[in-house]
């Protein structure tokens, strides 16, 4: 059983991170606001997770560093500046830095990668996702990490290939184009598939999330994952072993 | 057995259409080329099927009513003046006119006017839509007419709710929209799924083509049931009895 | 606003339709374990909804003749002697009795009856699910009650045309068969499809469930739209103007 | 521009190859009939491909060593003589034997053996099949081949873990269970997904193959990648770089 603390605790992942803890038989030791101090309280804490702002983030890292816990930092909306700081950090201290928590995303963009990697350009990928109909943007920043790992192992820019909101007279497809398609309805919590179309086949990679839980979830193990390592960048490749 | 009579033979449908009559049983007796004139001929046979050009229409529609033989048009394009045109026709013979001969298309038009009539604005529609790379336009003339008939079900104008090629910041999805959603790749002959999204509950109305000899396959079964049909304007439903 | 009763508000269920009574800006008046009577207690609702057992039914259908409200029940595991006392019931005040309350699959039911009754023989039908690791029987009550849907439009007894859990050599499909299969994992809290596999072409009919609050929600649905009705069986179809 | 022999020419899927060799521009020169002697022939050949039958496989591999070339085998039924045989050829020539020679197949498997190894027995792993209605065994050979890369990854017996066929009573789903579902109907040519079912989320991998030809091209390709290959046993895994 580890003792956490959780910077952002009154958020929506904040919240359910501290439902998390307790699922997994930790104890949810110190909570602190967003725009709070955590210094003095880190000390009670084996590892911290951070779900609050970009312009906490110094303060929060400051924190971990002078309690010596590891931390994960969930936030987005980082810029280069906050990159820099993460690892000026990790010399000190186990740092995992992530966009997407869920255990299941994190797996489905490595297979995604490993798949690209071996299918020739004649396989066109394609990136599918739903989400609830609240979502303001499209496509959702999971889609975009998807169409990322695809990316990188065709040795492509993600902003040069993607084809994005396909309307209209678009003529034939592009080779090499990964494209990407919006679903908006209901209560989706979120569903991602990677589609590779060949030649009278198709091998398609999905994910789905039955509710935003499992980030929470994910982030915990993360967490704990890290404590007890040295001090680092990590991602959450590392706690899959991938 | 019946005789049929293809205008437009050699093009791809009319091939494939050829085949088509073959396969049920039928005999493909007269083939008429894009431009030829088919009045001479018609006499030999107990139907016609029309997949050539809105241009050829009068001609064709002409020589359908001096043989006395039911017609079947496919012929994509047709004007406001060419509707007119059936209409008289049709005081005479049997006349069918699709966009779309595929029998399951039909069936699935048919179903998604059902569920859009009876599910209320709290379930959102979307339609998504997969062909090969080749397609040029977006989304495919199916989407369409899947969407146009859960608009027609709800009363709207599709061209008024339609949401098609989201990218970006889009805001939340507004109720009563009609989404559309749009896959590329591969040699894919033609996937269409209609989803209405609820509350924590989704329903989806699917059709899959595994080639494109199912809208030949449709367009011979449109025919034949044709044949000894009184005067009329008549459409794929008809043919399934919806 | 309505007053709701609930009998068998402890159960899973019963829980549930608490909350969706809330939800839907209704009232949860009255409570009724099972094995308690209601009588004394449903004069201060406007509609019953009754979750408990078989072997309570009499004592709650008199309750709600002697309370004069209508009765919505979703206890499973009824017999004949049930069926007949509803019918009895039925000539005093509005009874809705119904295996599966939710409004998605019972729509889902109907546009399967209508696809089974429209497409001939030479279209398979096929019935998949998918639900939690936990549950104990396959295939699930409501793939049967689909394929039951299917065989009614066919005209065909569904114990005669059930092909489930195939394994080893099957032989080739027999032509009207009605196929099933099961799968089981996770947290799913129902996945249902029904399959018209035809020649080159796939019909696919799905629902999926979010979780189980869509049968809560569907009970509260049919129970409000009961209050006001004449004396008479109804079902989940009326609810939906089917 | 490569020769290539095929044994067993004349059966459906040596008549694929065929056309399958003319598509990758190379040159289909020597067929030989089951049961016919090929030594004489081969002399000819760059590769040679063996889709005929088990009694046979003695000679043909035989006559690939006589005439020194590669060797690619999809022949099913296989005992372990006939492995002891190919063990032996494959001091002298390439070998390349498969049950599956479909790329995507081939990926899919990869994929699946990382996932599972990555995902703890908290997953369930389903494999779901669907294909035409002609087929007479269940599960198919492709599922089985997903379902033994899914257990190898797991350090279990497929036999031990497979649960196929479910229906009735079944209780709760075991742990570490590898569920099989086979889906029969229309024409499908074929569709796989492996499933893993977590605490709720889901991650599947799917393979469709739109009609047979992609066997045959998988076959061709295996083949040409086979020429000037050291003496070796080799899989269609070495053909992707897996």
């Amino acid at each position: 059983m580890a003792q956490f603390g959780i910077i952002g605790h009154k958020g929506r992942m904040g919240l359910a991170i501290s439902v998390a803890i307790e699922e997994a038989g930790h104890e949810f030791r110190v909570g602190v606001d967003m725009g709070g101090d955590p210094t003095p309280l880190l000390d009670q804490c084996d590892v911290v997770v951070d779900f609050s702002s970009p312009d906490a983030l110094e303060t929060n890292l400051k924190a971990a560093r002078t309690a010596g816990i590891p931390i994960l930092i969930g936030t987005t909306g980082l810029e280069k500046e906050h990159f820099v700081m993460l690892a000026e950090t990790a010399n000190t201290i186990p740092v995992l830095q992530t966009g997407n928590t869920s255990l299941g995303v994190t797996l489905l963009a490595h297979l995604v990668k490993e798949a690209a990697a071996k299918l020739g350009p004649d396989w066109d990928i394609e990136v599918l996702e739903m989400h609830h109909r609240m979502k303001v943007d499209a496509p959702s920043g999971t889609a975009k990490l998807l169409g990322e790992a695809a990316a990188q192992a065709r040795g492509v820019n993600l902003s040069d290939a993607m084809d994005s909101g396909r309307h209209g007279q678009t003529g034939a497809r592009t080779e090499g184009d990964i494209g990407f398609a919006t679903l908006r309805g209901g209560t989706v919590a979120g569903d991602h598939s990677v589609i590779f179309a060949g030649n009278e086949e198709r091998i398609t990679l999905s994910h789905a999330a039955e509710n935003r839980m499992i980030f929470a979830r994910g982030a915990v193990r993360g967490a704990e994952w890290l404590i007890g390592k040295d001090a680092g960048r990590y991602t959450m490749n590392d706690v899959l072993g991938l």
